[in-house]
């Protein structure tokens, strides 16, 4: 089923929901630990897991998040490399990394099957993150895995279509996205629409023609609630399975030359259409917010 | 309720989905003012119209287009500009255009109520119409009107986030969407998400933190359904008013106070957070998407 020399087609995909306790490191690790082998055990090729999963997320300053953060060598990136090359499967998860200046950094660790890992680190900080990690200064990446072509976003890095377009531009088949969602507090009025997590990830397959595989967090922690918001869409924008309540297991079977496909009907193109030229000029006409824009008489 | 010099807080909004008859140019007209009286009688200040909504959508061939074509200064335009002096609202409504070098447009007017128009050309052409209009050269427009800086895209305009996001980086509050969405066939299969076009409408309002009002069609036409997808989110993402089914007037009262607040949170700006220096690398990295991303290795 392979296309070309390297890139696999059809990709068993997992996202875990989990619960991690805070600041419970080696339980946190195990229920990572055992959130892959389920997956694998159930055919996954890729696993995705949430933001922070071994340290939990409501650090209270910068020397809490130290106290659990590790070096991207250290105990948990480690066992990860080995649940992947054990079950030649792909494993995408947050952790807090203590970079080599001694930094701590809210990031996710890519690790092949074949024992290679991949670092990123979150480049969009959400709210109290800012005064506790130091932001990443590279770009999203795009992986080429054993699972295919895996672009790699965290969280609210998630919610700019600039990155989703990014990662989409540089070729991924499937954008991971370990994800935190503090839930709004307070709750938000009913609504006739599904949670703006999920909204954001079936309009990012829907105009990149991309699989969005998010692995959403739960349970209570320092007062948060969760907004549970794991999802796998597809590059129609299905929403083919979650979100889900509590912990859990999303899973689906995918097809990734659908994504490498970005025909719409019969003479559309999701990248091609775009209009370049004249999103230069709207980016050059850009104002601040509160100055008032030029009236424009076309005719 | 006015900030600053000119700009008003409190808009009443309308959008209405109507069901033309191909070709009935005279009949179209009826339906189109009596939906402007009728929203303006009920309190809006800013009314959305469908695109295309003089002549109908599936024309057979430009020369078709041309036969129930119009110039900018013709009488649909003159009748929605003698509407909107008389009820003090600004029109937006689409209609085939009749260009200065006689080609066909897919065009919206935007009619102030100081009897200014304003003419913006579909930048991005769906399916057949590539083969029957001449695309707009200019990028979609912000105005400054009496209800407010409204930012116009035209249905498949509305797809690409970047068309949306230049709209609000251009200052737009809300940005009004004349659409003519053909439902897909066959129909796709039953999904816990809504149709793809209040996804992008919510996911575009999200974002932006702007309100997104969408005018769709109703009513079969040379075999096509529509989608009916007429919408109104608010700048949190919510959807407050539609979709309907068959013709109908949503109505909402927005407060473009809300769009012209970009902040998320306590330290979050949907606008400002954007690592626009990131993104160049990501276009700079950008591939066709048959070449194979070169695997990058972060650590």
């Amino acid at each position: 089923l392979a296309i070309g020399d390297t890139s696999p087609a059809i990709v068993g995909l997992a996202c875990a929901q989990l619960a991690p306790t805070f600041g419970d490191l080696t339980g946190n690790r195990s229920r990572a630990a055992a959130a892959i082998r389920d997956a694998a055990r159930a055919g996954a090729d890729l696993i995705v897991l949430p933001e922070l999963c071994t340290s939990g997320y409501a650090f209270a300053d910068r020397a809490e998040a130290l106290e659990y953060s590790e070096p991207a060598d250290g105990p948990s990136v480690s066992e990860w490399r080995e649940l992947a090359s054990e079950h030649g499967a792909v494993v995408v998860a947050g952790f807090c990394e203590r970079d080599a200046d001694g930094a701590p950094r809210n990031s996710a660790a890519v690790l092949d099957a074949d024992r290679s890992c991949t670092i990123y680190r979150k480049t969009h900080l959400w709210d109290r993150e800012q005064t506790i990690f130091v932001a990443g200064l590279q770009a999203p990446p795009v992986l080429d895995t054993a699972a295919g072509r895996i672009g790699i976003a965290i969280c609210y890095d998630a919610f700019f279509p600039e990155v989703m377009r990014g990662l989409a531009l540089a070729g991924a088949d499937l954008i991971a996205v370990p994800m935190n969602s503090p839930a709004p507090v307070p709750p938000l009025p009913p609504n006739a629409a599904p949670m703006s997590e999920i909204v954001l990830a079936l309009a990012a397959a829907t105009v990149n023609r991309v699989y969005v595989a998010q692995a959403d967090r739960s349970g209570p922690e320092r007062g948060i609630e969760w907004s549970q918001a794991s999802a796998i869409c597809d590059p129609d924008g299905g929403l083919i399975a979650g979100p889900v309540s509590g912990v859990g297991l999303l899973r689906a079977t995918c097809d990734l030359r659908r994504a490498r496909d970005k025909v719409l009907g019969e003479r559309n193109h999701v990248l091609t259409d775009r209009r370049t030229e004249l999103y230069a000029t709207a980016a050059a006409n850009a104002r601040t917010p509160d100055s008032q824009p030029i009236k424009e008489m076309v005719n």
